[in-house]
């Protein structure tokens, strides 16, 4: 296996298609908003990444079939127009691994001739948030204007300490290939995978890009998530700790 | 030396050979079976790998003599059919480092003609198994029926987290490339060095590749370490802690 | 993107070039006193660096656009001379990886024909210092003299350690490629960042090189700095511990 | 710079010289011992070794001028044959930093047609150890016969976890390529800087390789260590804690 190694799974012509990345991060929002997307309307795989730069394992799945940790792109007939999805379980596992990988994502999204670039993330609140408000950040200031209509809001300072990892890279190395690219953050917890950050992001991507869907699924998702973060709080005020990824996970 | 070095010591033409993998992980149980194959059979060093990825160390034989870090491929005859064991002392020391020796270790398999592939290992319980039973993960759905007849057993959401290192990446790099391969983990407490587990992974391997082996040497070790397990449980009631690594080297 | 990658966005040519570096380092005395240069006099923009060796990150500026993790060079008008500024917000994040941007920075130096070099830092003296002196380190003894006549401090003995990172690289890669270097650092606590070290050392350098320029606003900082310096001696007389990094930015 | 850079000085044609490395390790032994031959003969500095691997820094010397880390040959006039003794400030950074910069140091040793290597070091015993046992290990068995008539100590089991880093490589890498290689520890506690520890394994060298060398500043340095050491032993019996590695290189 190369260093980086795509393997195109098909290749059909997409229509006027915009890249939607949600790798695992903050909440877990973007993961779930993109996931979503695949539940949601007809999607075909496309392609997958494999790469030294993720961790050196399979998975398994229900019937004991193990698959190598890889990252995917698929298709999505989202009415008007074709998204490609970005997904996956896991980040590159070093910092220089994450441009590399970040290089390979935008190789591939332009071999679709992908037009624009979201990447959907969560900005941690530090606390349960109610009404998540989306955070943007750009890679050219033109794009700005029809992301506000949508609801964006663009806050002096935030997030703090910039934008790390694929999401980050995604603007400046997307940026820098002349895609116009944004981030969709969600405010959340950072305690919890947050499914109702996940569908304010969604709402503002369904606006900026042009299409529909419905949201049955996250809200019930959210409405267990509110029970959790209940009784969470319930331990919290108990004892000392804040739950941990495990925990995170398990809940999720 | 190149960064991954292959040498190649003999070049016998082997009969519909497997490849069958024992490298240190949990409880040493892949370690112990690969080793056991190569005490009772007649076996010829074929190949070793030496890597920059290996510890920067030579051990030293108990005259005084060095030998870089390197993995092992010895030529087996097993009866009807040849296995090509790869053993060794080491894992690679960086992510990316599993990738690269994994494949380098299934370049010498198809140098040999190797058509299938078996990765022993542990999964550990946390806690002592009198009867090991030996879970499976496969890189096909093909290879299920043959290993559930012969005593594996496939269970769903295990192992949990799939399998990390240079098993799993046997599973997810053999079958990209077309080979046949399998993961057979015996149950083992994770604590010590598991000969009965080990013993329990080979009675499937037999089965399924076609081959008769004795146990006596396993057995023996495996009631040492009854004893020995009875002594930890007497030091644990009168104290904490679990036996470190140290410990468990210098028990196996 | 290459792993390192050197964007040329001007060519001017420029009169008898210095290289003055400022990344940030200890007390942020170099960084200071690089932008207080970019403040002074007239620049521009020349050339950016990025790098797999930064960290995978974009910053955010006011507006919400974002901009890839970078080194610039901006060519300045000192009066009598050019100097080429190096400034930035990271250094590399691996131990190879500072040789390797080192490089580039020094590629970049040449290729504007720069003709020396002067890596701009601070030394930790553990307290605040009320008058800093700057202590030297030179590629070659021949450069001594002229900055002891500028009022550079050579001690035996110090640094201790040496000196780590890009100004030390930018001494020992600079002299073998036969350009004069020199690293000018202020004696600092250490603990904040300092401007009137800053200061000090650019009063070295006007000397050195030969321009002027004035110091308004670092001396306003530098109250400032006092100020703040006398709030944390009385939080430290009244508790435990230093001001941590993350005060020192706010502070700063 | 390339990732590894030689830099040649000087090119004399060497009599049957045999490489002896002291790099820094355990006891500073190896180190001592090298830098012991350089005082007492004549020498000639004849190569230099720059790597990424090293640690991104430059010493300074009492006038204040920088030199890049780097490795050390140089060529020694030892009587009947010459020495070409590697010595340094530092080791490689990295695991597989440490093969690359031996295979290095190897085809330095073999440009000088170099016929056998020598690695010196220490083994730590935890313990002051009055007189020192020099304990052996061999690329090839032949070697160990003319080794024990010289004083080699070969203990089955020892150095317990076999030998790290550039000494133990030079064993198997200086193996592979058909070098006779010995390494030659001298047992020191590994709490301080071992004068005595060096002689020990300078005294077997001598009659190993065949030269005559005095050793009273090596006698000197032991009588300070000695006192040092009482003082040290008188602090522990008052206080917990063993003397840092900043006491070490104050002491030594």
């Amino acid at each position: 296996m190369d260093d980086i190694e795509i393997e195109t799974v098909a290749e059909p012509a997409l229509r006027d298609p915009a890249l939607v990345e949600g790798l695992p991060g903050v909440g877990h929002v973007g993961k779930l908003a993109a996931e979503h997307l695949l539940e949601e309307f007809d999607s075909e795989l496309v392609a997958r990444v494999y790469a030294d730069e993720f961790p050196p394992q399979v998975g398994i799945d229900d019937d004991g079939v193990a698959s190598l940790a890889c990252a995917e792109f698929h298709a999505v007939d989202a009415g008007e127009r074709d998204l490609l999805v970005l997904t996956g379980d896991h980040q590159a596992q070093s910092h220089s691994g994450h441009y590399h990988i970040t290089d390979s994502f935008l190789d591939v999204a332009e071999s679709f001739d992908v037009g624009e670039v979201y990447a959907l993330g969560g900005v941690p609140t530090g606390e349960l948030v109610d009404e998540p408000d989306v955070l943007g950040a750009v890679a050219d200031a033109d794009e700005i204007e029809a992301l506000e209509d949508a609801g964006v809001e663009f806050r002096e300072g935030e997030p703090a300490g910039g934008i790390v990892g694929v999401s980050g890279l995604l603007l400046g190395l997307g940026g820098r290939r002349g895609l116009p690219a944004a981030c969709l953050m969600g405010e959340t917890s950072g305690y919890l995978v947050d499914p109702s950050s996940a569908q304010a992001v969604l709402e503002v991507l369904e606006e900026v890009v042009g299409f529909e869907v419905g949201y049955d699924s996250l809200e019930e998702r959210a409405e267990e998530m509110k029970e959790v973060a209940e009784k969470i709080q319930e331990m919290q005020s108990q004892q000392q700790g804040m739950p941990t990824d495990d925990d995170l996970r398990y809940i999720g």
